[in-house]
């Protein structure tokens, strides 16, 4: 069955043009508002507020966001530091920002809006398309039809399209590889429940949603065969930075025998970054674990402490999976030898 | 320092001679409201729609129930049989009825009352007095002042009094050696932000709170020195089922050298349990995750799986904390000569 056929009805992000349409995912699944940007500033308040959220889905938010500026004639350079600060540790961010600055360097001022969306629209197209070439060498690595666990949201609405590991997810479900999927609630923005358990049902996947203080007894139980997550920065060593909670997962995996599958594009490796104990882990406001919904669950006066992410060391990762192909037990030379592999056309691959 | 200088001001249940009133722990902190039971049918409902919870507490409130139904002429078979199918996993409840059985067993029609309530105040107190000597017994083995880790809520609110873990807590604080508590949030109850925090908000302990995904990044950062729990059931062998969440954590503890402490009444001790294999492990609504104070978090008609408590094996707990001793890396040996051991008058430890 080719990857084609793998469902996918959803999208994050709609490019109308003279502006960037994002559904607001603060809402789903209760509404499907979408708001709608014209300017850089609106776009990078959107990445910070979470409107759009996800690491690929971040930078191709970015790239359009300098289309607007160009548009609206705000100053470039402005623009892009106010967007490359809205979230501290996606590096698919600073790597989308750095694509559009090189896309316009050469360009005229009449021609900048043309050249900074055609870019855009270019890193969008090869997001998703680099989304379905992931899901196909993914999937192909699941081996026996079984449960599958994964953790935040990595699907359509965290990319351009079809999604990293929801992606692989998507694929294997459409191989009969994947029988179940599991999905922690991923506390405090609970994108399992909300939005990985809205994208699944629309496409008909069976999922249930955990807690994350349950996954580790499910895991124990020898109902799951992979877990399955994404990335918001890889390190040089192969260490992955991903949402909070990833580290947890990875360590009890092993514990077990379960595989550990991480999927995340090339623009999330950064080769500057020797090992994950550099990476800036964002911290959020305490609110967002003391409050829900606008509504105090904690006492007044409480405090948390609330990171985003953590750092999952490279040697519990089973199988990373890029668009480039797929490195097992990646390590230092691993991530070389996928730095230095001739660039995939996945264009092939897209719909 | 003496431990009764520990402070603690929380009662979860208010014995009134002629009913009894447990405070609303789903209503916490936002509001702080009492129901008045009268029968036993009454406790059972609390019971099961948590009301009141923590293992030790839910014992006591049966004890309790079973005076009720002397004091209002029902059948003391049928509200045992109520009150015992409340909550399945805990063993504290059964133990409890089965003490209240023992002792009305010679008991005349018109005494059986008096032998009841005296009964269930005589386990209340046992219990507070056992867990101020857990608190002793606990904090002496903490060493270096440092910041520790709790899961759920095992305080005043848990139990007749003072706490289990957050006994030690409470007791290593009064010594010096807890500097600040960690509490993990504990979905999908929320009985760490809810209870927990507030607990320890009142009694002036520093505290922040994580959640659950967070805990494992906090472990591996080397800022907590201890993870201490409490168990509603401890099997033969020294394995310890607690509320989901408590086993990933023994997990990354054990990884990070970071000490597990598990405290528990002798009334936790199943030795009729050879395993914690054995325990039914309660599975609650998926509502309960689904849904955030009646609202719904996730897309209509998707699906969870709700343990409420897991399993975690013995060789993972460094420290199993008794009000009759304390036994490091807990086996069968170990917990065999724990229920040989002569019951230690805890009494004198009561303030």
């Amino acid at each position: 069955m080719s990857n084609v056929d793998a469902v996918d009805n959803v999208r994050a992000l709609r490019w109308r043009g003279e502006r960037l349409d994002l559904l607001d995912q603060r809402k789903l699944p209760q509404e499907e508002a979408w708001v709608a940007c014209v300017t850089a500033g609106e776009v990078a308040a959107a990445i910070r507020r979470m409107v759009v959220r996800g690491a690929p889905a971040i930078g191709i938010a970015a790239a359009y966001g300098m289309a607007l500026a160009a548009r609206s004639g705000e100053d470039l350079a402005a623009a892009a530091a106010a967007l490359g600060q809205a979230r501290p540790t996606a590096v698919n961010l600073h790597w989308a920002l750095e694509r559009s600055a090189r896309a316009v360097a050469g360009a005229g001022p009449d021609d900048r809006f043309a050249v900074l969306a055609a870019e855009a629209r270019a890193i969008h197209a090869e997001d998703e398309a680099a989304n379905r070439r992931m899901g196909e060498l993914g999937a192909a690595r699941l081996g026996e039809r079984g449960a599958v666990l994964t953790h935040c949201n990595t699907g359509s609405l965290a990319t351009g399209g079809f999604g990293t590991a929801l992606g692989v997810v998507r694929a294997g479900w459409a191989r009969g590889r994947v029988s179940e999927v599991f999905a922690d609630e991923t506390r405090p923005w609970l994108q399992g429940s909300r939005l990985t358990a809205w994208e699944l049902q629309r496409d008909g996947i069976p999922a249930r949603v955990v807690c994350e203080g349950a996954a580790p007894a499910l895991l124990a139980s020898g109902r799951v065969h992979w877990v399955i997550v994404g990335a918001d920065r890889v390190a040089a060593n192969g260490d992955v930075v991903n949402k909070i909670g990833t580290y947890g997962l990875a360590v009890v995996a092993r514990r077990h025998g379960v595989g550990f599958m991480v999927v995340a594009p090339m623009s999330t490796v950064d080769p500057a970054m020797p090992t994950g104990a550099g990476v800036t882990i964002e911290e959020r406001p305490a609110e967002e674990v003391l409050e829900w919904a606008g509504r105090r669950v904690a006492p007044a006066g409480a405090d948390a402490w609330n990171p985003v992410f953590d750092v999952t060391p490279a040697d519990l990762v089973d199988v990373l999976v890029t668009e480039r192909g797929v490195v097992a037990t990646p390590d230092a030379d691993g991530i070389a030898r996928l730095l230095d592999a001739p660039t995939v056309d996945t264009a092939g691959a897209a719909p």
